[in-house]
């Protein structure tokens, strides 16, 4: 929710019909609160209106921000992959998607809108506080000259070239970045620009994985 | 598919179809095979029947047997997630699931029979030549108990008593199992059972990771 700040706020529409229908919660029932932005707070219903119910704060805790944890990835042409993506990788931990349209991607528009909503509901189910930012797709080409990317900067590929390992690489104590190619793999000239940008080359074990596969398997070993 | 090991045999019924249908392939065409138990061959088409096609094995290469991981997880009420497991899992590398029925399960009864289906499918796309065994669903006191298990025995669960990071534990040149609990985890009954017969408690990060995202993010740090 939003406001939170304030002493007497306003759950959403959403949120106040799953608090009295669902919940069927009362006057003066108390409730756990957050904004996705650090904030987690107690709150006390004040008026139990099903459409728009006012809470009281009674006391707000501000959680430090987690480290920076990057996924840059090619969208693929499934939007229940992708959705899968974004949801079980924000479990783990990650703070920031990158996706990106590189020659070979399946898809190159994608409204992230729709998956922004389903992580409210897996930052509540995984006790994180921080809702994790999906920035705008955007090209290959300017994506790697991005000057803001950490120092930790991976990509992951399938094509027979110096890689090294990727959980020989990882600092879960340091801001990482992964980037995880297209099913038709990165092309050549884009793996030699990216090394040009000083990302590493990885690689992740003999198995050929799956997009979302390969997601998660990095940001897992990048985490732990 | 299966009697690959004499010189001439069948495509099976499916395969036959996709082949002859999808694939369009003809009289000598070169194809390559997998039955699933570390064969991989060479064959050639001999008669392109597209209900049963008769082939020619050229050549047959014996693939050694991966190293021993196992996942043991209670299926989730949605055979979806339990899908979902069973697929990424295999991608990642597990040889071995136990299902269990622990005392807060949400399942009792599981069909495995149309997972393995799934798994041949996996297994080509990830290029690996040995299907993993699904074991027949069980109690947890039973499993427990198998002697069978190797030394490097994992369970993970939530309820806060002495645990170590599994990242800590883990050793990939050696076989290893990992128990994943249900929604509502483990008693502290069948915690205390599992210790007493050598089981290791681990816990996974401080984020509540679904049963799924566990049960990857496990096999992940297991394998890698």
């Amino acid at each position: 929710m939003e406001n939170i700040e304030n002493e007497i706020c306003f759950l959403s529409e959403n949120d106040s019909r799953h608090a009295i229908k669902v919940l069927r919660l009362k006057k003066n029932h108390r409730i756990a609160i957050v904004n996705g932005k650090g904030i987690l707070g107690k709150a006390e219903i004040f008026e139990a209106n099903p459409k728009k119910t006012k809470i009281k704060i009674i006391e707000l805790e501000k959680k430090s921000k987690p480290l920076f944890l990057a996924l840059a990835f090619c969208p693929t042409k499934s939007n229940e992959r992708n959705s899968f993506i974004i949801e079980k990788a924000t479990e783990i931990g990650v703070t920031d998607f990158y996706p990106i349209i590189s020659q070979n991607s399946e898809r190159r528009i994608w409204n992230i809108s729709k998956f922004e909503k389903n992580l409210i509901a897996t930052l509540k189910q995984s006790q994180r506080f921080w809702i994790p930012t999906i920035h705008k797709i955007q090209n290959f080409n300017d994506f790697i000259k991005n000057q803001d990317l950490p120092i930790l900067k991976f990509l992951a590929h399938c094509k027979q070239s110096s890689k090294q390992k990727l959980s020989l690489l990882v600092n879960h104590k340091k801001p990482q970045i992964i980037v995880i190619g297209p099913e038709g793999d990165f092309t050549n000239q884009e793996i030699n620009d990216s090394l040009k940008h000083g990302f590493k080359m990885v690689e992740l074990g003999k198995n050929r994985l799956r997009t979302e596969t390969a997601c998660l398997v990095s940001v897992t070993l990048m985490k732990f």
